[in-house]
């Protein structure tokens, strides 16, 4: 990727012919895309590039008359009836096994519900209780995304762990050097803020060589970047929906339980629908088989089967193949702004190595709250992170070649 | 009420005169009722008597519309930029103070938000915290709707109490005999399946002289029954919203933290929503003032504005008022129980003293669950709980005496 970074196109003075070679490129590239046609799974408004799906994913086709069925005839008509005959019972489970194939697991190991957050406290709770006793440290991403600290440190402090904060790049040399104390690992597989993509495998084979559990947060790769969590021996993971795997604001999230874990698996969120036999209603708890001994209360329906329907825009869809787009868009995007943009205005933070990038791009910026204000006021959509970065998100299903083109461009003239 | 129950009248032989009356009885009823009216403010399938708006509230007019704008409008074309200038990010307390009146409480102290089971769990931990040291014990109703106890028992573990179950009519004299040693109570306001009402100012009361820290779980009550929160001292209580407050199935719950408690309250869930600066994204976390500290994850926006829409169906309407046609509506459906159904076929099991009585009818009847099958293929929807109780549950916003009436005569003859 590197050899295509034209370097000799920075500065503010880019030719006129380098633009239109760069339109026409981005012409060619999306001729070419075999993914091209999946925009039509979703709707997008007229004339905006949206390059913020990593943070909210776009609405997919059927999702509102999907949404309109349940609320006018499965509750409104159907009323209670909808939950002993109905699909809404069982759909934790269904929308969990829907997912599993785009994050490498086979089925009956993802079950869907409550918030990232709620779902890390269980898994890490649960990692804490599978680690067993005599070892003492939690370690948690120095760079993570908030609330995997936050949760962290509290899942910590109930059950007698110590938070010790590791930079991803130092975790496996951390782990063969002192893992004999670590009882969980939590790291993110993309970093929010830069995009960097970590070595989850071998950070993973790193954590088991060293006898802890490991637990990932999947929220910036899933959808985006092929995971492997069966292949890869990964213990317990957690991701949010609303990203790259399109399930609407604030759609609920999921926990996987890998099979081997499941029987020993001893969530700190004994919810009644986790229970083995739910409606029997008896005062001892046991858990169900499974990873249903995730679910913890009643399923948030609404937002469940929007989700459900959502998914439907992965329909025959290659993890792989999108992969390989991601990476192509963000290559090209980042020849893009490298001709458009004046040298040093906006410089990459997320790594150029394909085997270290994300779905999205970081550019570091001064002014980027204004500059992104005016990005998006131009009609392309990223969104800042402070201080300093301009964030594009790259979702290969609807975006293409020449949104990425417009959006460097109309970078560059925000700049010339 | 109990004067009114014409024992006389009862057994399978209930003349016609008996039927005509009743029947003529509830359209004056009904005629007279100043909340009629509300029951515009649902769409109701035609045909059916719904006795489960306690289990599943009906669809209230206008949430199909409001979710059909959140989904096209909000996400479809606002896409991100709902999240910065739209109503998303303070739902959960906005529609925290639209709930509060109907518990009692003033605003800023219920945020919306998760799972009940979740909300119980946050309530518990941060109400041992608040009770603080020396006290071992956490008083759990025995005959809690399951989940209470189960997460109980895990609160009680992870804070290092043990669950001492109680019967909540022996909770106060227990919390003066030995409450030395309590350091959390929690009880449900109204029981799930026998419908009795608890004594909440007497046992709130009872704990406060005992040192301890009560926690209520309204979801029995809150939108059927007063609740008198701040009135009454409460010190935490959760619900959830998708029965007598029509919400929508598994739609968030709520969870009310009084004022008094909100600086010191130590949530174990302190996701980056509850931050007093989520956007810092600064890795210590500080909580937000109020009760927003009881937020968690990322809120599930499609639920919550469903349940914000549905909120409108109490717009001016006076709990008291719901209260006493609630009274009402199952004084009349008793009688008319008394008067369809043979003797001995189905006995009361919620209280009959109106001190002592929740929205709700449970009866006791041999093969309820065939009965019950039998009755909603009639058109009358209760529901069953296991082993032996028909469930009939009475919410005033939209049901009327002449579907109690109804639903007593289409019970008797099944049994006639």
């Amino acid at each position: 990727m590197s050899d295509a970074l034209d370097t000799t196109a920075r500065g503010g003075t880019a030719p006129a012919t380098a633009a239109s070679d760069l339109a026409a490129r981005a012409a060619q590239l999306d001729a070419a895309d075999a993914l091209a046609g999946l925009r039509e799974r979703f709707t997008l408004p007229e004339g905006v590039v949206y390059l913020d799906g990593n943070s909210l994913g776009a609405l997919p086709v059927g999702v509102a008359d999907r949404v309109a069925e349940v609320v006018v005839h499965e509750w409104g008509t159907e009323l209670i009836r909808s939950w002993s005959s109905g699909t809404w019972w069982t759909a934790p489970e269904r929308i969990g096994d829907r997912i599993a194939p785009l994050v490498g697991a086979a089925p009956g190991q993802v079950v869907v519900g409550d918030s990232t957050s709620v779902n890390l406290f269980k898994a890490l709770v649960g990692a804490a209780r599978l680690a067993g006793h005599g070892r003492t440290e939690l370690l948690v991403d120095a760079s993570t995304f908030p609330t995997d600290g936050y949760i962290a440190g509290s899942a910590a402090r109930l059950t007698g762990l110590t938070v010790v904060p590791v930079d991803p790049s130092d975790a496996a040399a951390r782990l063969r050097e002192r893992g004999q104390d670590t009882a969980v690992v939590l790291l993110n597989h993309v970093d929010y803020r830069g995009g960097r993509l970590h070595d989850l495998p071998g950070i993973t084979r790193a954590a088991h060589a060293a006898g802890a559990v490991i637990v990932w947060d999947l929220c910036h790769s899933a959808g985006a970047v092929p995971v492997g969590l069966d292949e890869h021996g990964v213990d317990l993971a957690v991701g949010c929906t609303y990203k790259y795997l399109n399930g609407g604001p604030g759609s609920p999230a999921y926990l996987y339980i890998a099979e081997r874990h499941q029987a020993a698996f001893d969530s700190p969120l004994p919810g009644w629908n986790g229970h083995a036999e739910p409606f029997a209603m008896t005062p001892d708890y046991t858990p169900a088989e499974g990873a249903v001994r995730g679910r913890v209360g009643t399923p948030d329906i609404l937002s469940m089967l929007a989700l459900e329907a959502a998914l439907d825009a992965w329909d025959g869809v290659d993890v792989a193949a999108v992969r390989a787009k991601s990476l192509a868009l963000t290559d090209f995007f980042l020849e893009c702004v490298a001709a458009y943009v004046p040298a040093g205005k906006a410089e990459p933070v997320t790594p150029l190595p394909h085997g270290e990038r994300g779905s999205q791009v970081s550019l570091r910026t001064e002014n980027a709250r204004a500059v992104m204000d005016e990005l998006i006021s131009r009609g392309v959509i990223g969104d800042f992170r402070a201080p300093d970065v301009l964030r594009f998100g790259f979702t290969p299903l609807y975006v293409g070649f020449a949104d990425a083109e417009r959006a460097a461009r109309t970078l560059g003239r925000i700049f010339g």
